[in-house]
């Protein structure tokens, strides 16, 4: 084990800067969606890098990459992943990094004359972001056998594309069987998305898991009314309702504790006017939380109250389900290896889940995976502002190298 | 005095009928905006009522019409009046009703070949509901001398027009002075717009007075973060903060009790994503009070609730004034007489303000004023279902009748 072999930040820094000049917009952001011209450009890119570093590079049917390095013995892949596409607004971290820092630690590897013994692969999977095709996380979903392809290709894109087409159209309809070979292990550095390693002054998160998540979609039909002319034991207000609802939320995710989180993002109402009483509002809440029991019992606190709300203002409230996924747990040796390994840096580390949905999610199923964190200034995310100091880059690439190379050996 | 003298409903619905032929729209409503070309086509259809009644017509420079009907005496009148403007989407009833009725009681003074001491007056204003042009109640504004004729008609029309323009295109820029000849006392009657009177089982509305209105819009400002990653200690969520408020206003007008009414009717998030913090929302709130003191005291607790919340929260307000209004208190004797002509004709009444303004609350301003409510089914306005059913109609007319005979004896 080479304990002391470390990547080249700056490489790192310079790819990551090489990739977002394409589809560079204005403030220093990225807009890349899945499957786009764009899209495109830094798939050529990424795959040329690969193809210098010796890497054998395979497309499989739904537009993976995986780029392998062999090892001393042949079998199962010890993959670094995440994405390369991007959100219409995004930067050049969120995804990219991962793919950027697996190149580094390949780099690293090659001039230092080190041979694994499993096979290394670097991978990018295909629209992760769901910007342009529902769902996100749509080619780990398909390289885990849990999305048919023939259905993953059927999907339309927001702009009415198919994107078998849009595949076959930018040259990333591959030849490759999916999910083949099988991998091993899989680690995905990413930058957090979120404030807390920075607000807190950690360098490196050991990510435990990924949070369930609870979307629904309240529909209020009350009455429209003359602010000025109808008393207020009269009225069935839909704005009030949802307000309440809305307030409710926070207390809940209050109550409840923990990581739980809770979220009134969107909340329309109509005729939206000073002076009348809304008799439509539409909102969502998203609560999220780490144990599947708490986030049933958020939801089921949060679905009584809305009835509660309907029963005493006298409107109507409907709820559809956006979206429901369970909470994801990470290998538990692996996450305790991130924190040990960050530690042994001199790394200030703490174990956190991901609010947000990843790759590596999708790879648990079928493999011990794991996922590293690096800080986000200001928590800023899904944002040309997106930024994570070249230090911190640095620290994560140097615990993946690291962990990669503990997992091949 | 003529105790037994009624109007004609059947009449008076006619008229009605008639008049809403002039800008009519799909579901039984009228489109009259201030000066359109159906607002010319009610104008003349009323102007030719008014001459047909034998009524000496003025119209004034800010396009008031007046039609006189000569009394036993010279000296000011004793006027019936409102306005035949609607909104975009309005019914046959507001506004239409107090001039219709007042004609009403013309041909019904006419038929039974009754001469009153003072005259008699059937007014209708221009632009009171304010749909086209700014500030609403802009006729009797001009009429009472407190809005220059020359500011009157600078005013720009929401499509670009300029009201002294529009005025002379239709017609209604007429040569008599504004405000000549002086009137006696004023009497407007009107349906309630507002659900009161037909949820508590009254035909009639004495109207006390005009509430006073107080618009306040709120600006917040926070931070726009990862709903899924941002623990809810380091928020600052716009969203939150208007929804406190919103449920505040609520909460206000309950413990203020009375006739305090506080609605938020509009309310806009941005970015309005269901998995993002909002960084702004936009608010509105609506306070309404019969009593200056009170309402000076919710504006006084919203605002200090608004700035804890923006404490707390770590998000700025800024709030502004869209309108301020103190409330009009209509004449008492007068009050009382609506109050009891409507016992003697044996019509279940009740004292209530008005919610909504009216032309009454500014020729309040120059001679004792009131009004009369007939009941709005379920309080619908401004929506082309509002509807009062014949018999009301018929009965505020009646009192109107019987009012107006008292004022001018």
């Amino acid at each position: 084990m080479q304990n002391n072999l470390r990547i080249n930040g700056e490489r790192l820094s310079w790819r990551l800067a090489e990739l977002a000049t394409k589809g560079a917009i204005e403030g220093g952001g990225v807009a890349r969606l899945a499957l786009s011209d764009a899209d495109r450009q830094g798939r050529d890119l990424v795959v040329s890098w690969m193809k210098e570093l010796g890497l054998a590079v395979t497309i499989d049917g739904v537009g993976n990459v995986v780029g392998v390095r062999a090892g001393r013995e042949d079998g199962p892949l010890v993959m670094a992943g995440s994405h390369i596409d991007t959100v219409a607004t995004g930067g050049r971290y969120d995804g990219n990094l991962g793919v950027m820092a697996g190149l580094e630690v390949i780099a690293t590897l090659n001039e230092a004359g080190i041979v694994t013994r499993r096979p290394l692969a670097v991978a990018f999977f295909t629209n992760e972001e769901g910007s342009r095709f529902q769902p996100d996380m749509l080619g780990s979903l398909v390289y885990v056998g849990d999305l048919p392809l023939t259905q993953a290709l059927a999907t339309p894109a927001i702009d009415g594309a198919r994107l078998g087409d849009e595949l076959t159209r930018i040259g990333y309809a591959g030849p490759a069987p999916v999910g083949k070979p099988g991998v091993h292990s899989y680690v995905e550095l990413h930058v957090e998305q979120g404030p807390v390693l920075e607000a807190e002054g950690f360098t490196i998160g050991a990510v435990e898991g990924v949070q369930g998540i609870s979307w629904t979609e309240f529909t209020i039909s009350g009455q429209s009314n003359h602010a000025g002319t109808t008393p207020m034991r009269l009225r069935h207000d839909a704005g009030y309702a949802a307000a309440e609802i809305a307030t409710f939320a926070r207390r809940l995710a209050r109550e409840i504790g923990g990581n739980q989180v809770a979220t009134v993002g969107a909340l329309t109402l109509s005729p939206n006017l000073v002076n009348v009483v809304a008799d439509r509002a539409l909102m969502t809440v998203d609560l999220r939380n780490t144990d599947e029991a708490r986030l049933q019992e958020a939801e089921k606190r949060l679905f009584a109250f809305a009835d509660e709300i309907a029963a005493s203002e006298g409107v109507e409230i409907t709820r559809r389900t956006l979206a429901r996924f369970e909470p994801v747990a990470f290998s538990a040796p692996l996450v305790a290896r991130v924190e040990a390994i960050a530690r042994e840096f001199d790394l200030p580390v703490k174990r956190l889940p991901s609010g947000a949905g990843h790759d590596a999610q999708m790879l648990a199923r079928v493999c011990p995976a794991c996922m590293i964190f690096v800080p986000s200034v200001k928590g800023i995310s899904h944002n040309v502002k997106e930024y994570t100091a070249p230090d911190d880059l640095t620290a994560g690439a140097d615990v993946l190298l690291r962990l990669l190379l503990e997992m091949a050996e």
